[in-house]
């Protein structure tokens, strides 16, 4: 029977206790033996929980204990999280994790670490929730050289656009909104300006082309600028305005990474991604495009990810893997990426410049297709003639 | 290096043998070794052929070959297929395929055969073509109690469906169409009368419950019915017609399958499924509605599931795993499921007989919710004195 510590008693920490505990039986019939929660770590009390004898303050309490041989890591952040990984790695234990900052700050080295150690490190629940992406990549396409991969990531900003789209409401009023029916956190900045998203593509993009794409790497937009007046002129077009991630791999192996809104047309399956949901868009050079799309969060869906972890974990224990990705990418600033962009000025204007145009209202625009650099150029050109309100990328 | 197999040198077997050519680097770097190709089984000469070397017309070649561990198998059918199955997991060799109706036959007695003789049976690419469905069931959820799967599963009748929705066409024209575009084979039989989206439904349904459900435990009625006077009803409601597999877990541990078009709501993410590509939802007890969707079938998008599987299988040969399912499904006829309906008449009628319901023609309605036995029940009356052109299910 193989013993089990989960870190922090959180929302995702107390859901990956109550399926190991409620599906216990399942899991067993799983691994081939019982997976025993043995010890959570929290310090806070918890009195009359269930799990509450199980319950320490004291990290060393899981550390010290030679029985616990696979530590959930639900904490968050980057502080205790990093610190307590990396010494459980070296001490041979396995952690599982649905920490996206912290695989996208340190993979490399946790992976390596672990490697190093007969250990696993794995971290399904970090993108998607309880979609299936990781594995999917890590097996399923293996026998594909993956060229790309885009989608909704967070469902938060997708709840927020959706909500303007639906009822015409600007991005404050929607925002209100989602923070009191808790789908936004009272600060939503990690969410709203995309650095949640820039997690999830650092670690998709890390573990498609094999070396460690930082998040600083990946240039950032939220959608704090998006207005309902963006959201009525795109709609008149067939276009749905979503938060995308994405990555790419150019042909001479650098790797294009970014996050930022686009004006998504009808017949992309990302504009049918509505509300909370995600979807994520792999293209792969034999299988073409696959989408995986479901809740993207969500207390339940992220632990059964956790969960499903633990079960390869405990199932391939002798087994560890070398580290899925090493430090080392060649990052591109994407200025050979095309695409056709929407444009709106803060007044009426001539759009001249971008060559073919199609005017969708006196001060709105979409170009031509055009690759990021000539794009760009041509904007800094009508910068000089017109304030420009927002520039988006369009995704047929 | 461990020496591969190909029986059959068709479209999948073509391109498996491509792709472990041409990928060869990325495959030896997922395998921890290099794949070699040895022998491929075909009656028919290739000359010329890159692989024409390799070619054999004699399956004892490969059988009595102690260095062919893998077997790709890509014949088809269920006659030579099954018997080289048999004698080639009794030797313990592993055997993977793409091949539905085999699996769907005889997935419970090959599963067996292959862990008693110490091999692997896999068949990622029998399912969703290249689109990853069996190892997000059989890893990814598996700490979830699968519900319920449903999808479109067959790209012929789905592009003829999407062509008469499209261009307002009827069924024969469309179908005539996608012959001559090489999307529907001369005889579209199999693919029209729902049997090899039966044959998918029984491996998914196996898988997500652990017993085998025979194709021959699946009412299946294909698309041959649906005029394009029902796709414009239907579309006059927003709903788009759509060729559906679906499986479902009774709380008395009994499976209720079939195979039907239904009427697809526009919020379903399936309305938003056309032309060629598959998508299949899984309903799990913890993450809710997952959907994996892309191209299901095509000679790479295949091909490439299929080398999956050889990567997985020469990955962990040694160790075989259980049967995915046994023997031994409680089979139920659905009377309880419940679902609203769409029925049109071969005359003006009055549908009183249904209770509550909506009209949309004068010879067409939706009825209310409800349960398999109460509708057919009601269908019995209202046959008394109209003619039934169709009745199919709603799916929101």
């Amino acid at each position: 029977m193989k013993q089990i510590a989960i870190l922090g008693f959180g929302t995702v920490g107390g859901g990956v206790a109550d399926i190991l505990a409620d599906s216990a039986d399942l899991i067993a019939a799983s691994v081939g033996e019982p997976l025993a929660l043995k010890k959570v770590l929290d310090l806070r009390d918890f009195p009359g929980n269930r799990f509450e004898s199980l319950l320490t303050k004291n990290f060393e309490d899981i550390l010290d204990d030679p029985d616990i041989a696979i530590v959930v890591e639900c904490l968050g952040g980057k502080t205790f999280a990093y610190d307590y990984t990396k010494r459980l790695l070296a001490t041979g234990k396995s952690v599982i994790t649905s920490n996206k900052d912290l695989v996208a700050a340190y993979g490399a080295e946790l992976l390596e670490l672990a490697y190093q150690n007969k250990a696993h490190y794995l971290f399904e629940a970090s993108v998607g929730g309880g979609i299936p992406i990781i594995r999917p990549l890590t097996h399923d396409l293996k026998a594909n050289r993956i060229q790309e991969i885009y989608g909704i990531l967070n469902g938060t900003t997708n709840y927020i656009l959706t909500g303007m789209t639906d009822k015409g409401s600007t991005f404050e009023d929607t925002l209100r909104d989602a923070q009191q029916l808790g789908y936004a956190e009272a600060n939503p900045a990690s969410d709203v300006d995309g650095k949640d998203t820039a997690n999830k593509v650092s670690i998709l993009a890390s573990l498609a082309f094999g070396k460690h794409v930082y998040p600083t790497a990946i240039p950032t937009e939220g959608i704090r600028s998006i207005s309902d007046e963006d959201i009525s002129l795109a709609l008149s077009k067939g276009y749905h305005i979503k938060l995308i991630g994405r990555t790419t791999l150019n042909d001479d192996g650098s790797v294009y990474s970014y996050v930022a809104p686009h004006l998504v047309g009808e017949n992309n399956m990302l504009s049918g991604v509505n509300g909370v949901f995600n979807g994520i868009v792999v293209r792969g050079d034999q299988v073409g495009d696959v989408m995986f799309y479901g809740r993207g969060a969500g207390k339940y869906p992220t632990a059964s990810a956790v969960v499903a972890d633990v079960i390869d974990c405990a199932k391939t224990i002798d087994q560890p893997q070398p580290p899925l990705w090493v430090d080392g990418a060649a990052i591109s600033e994407g200025s050979e990426q095309e695409s056709r962009w929407y444009v709106r000025a803060g007044e009426t204007c001539n759009a001249s410049v971008f060559g073919a145009f199609d005017m969708i209202s006196a001060s709105a625009f979409i170009t031509k297709s055009m690759n990021q650099h000539d794009f760009i150029r041509a904007l800094d050109i009508f910068k000089k003639t017109n304030t420009v309100v927002n520039a988006l990328r369009i995704l047929d």
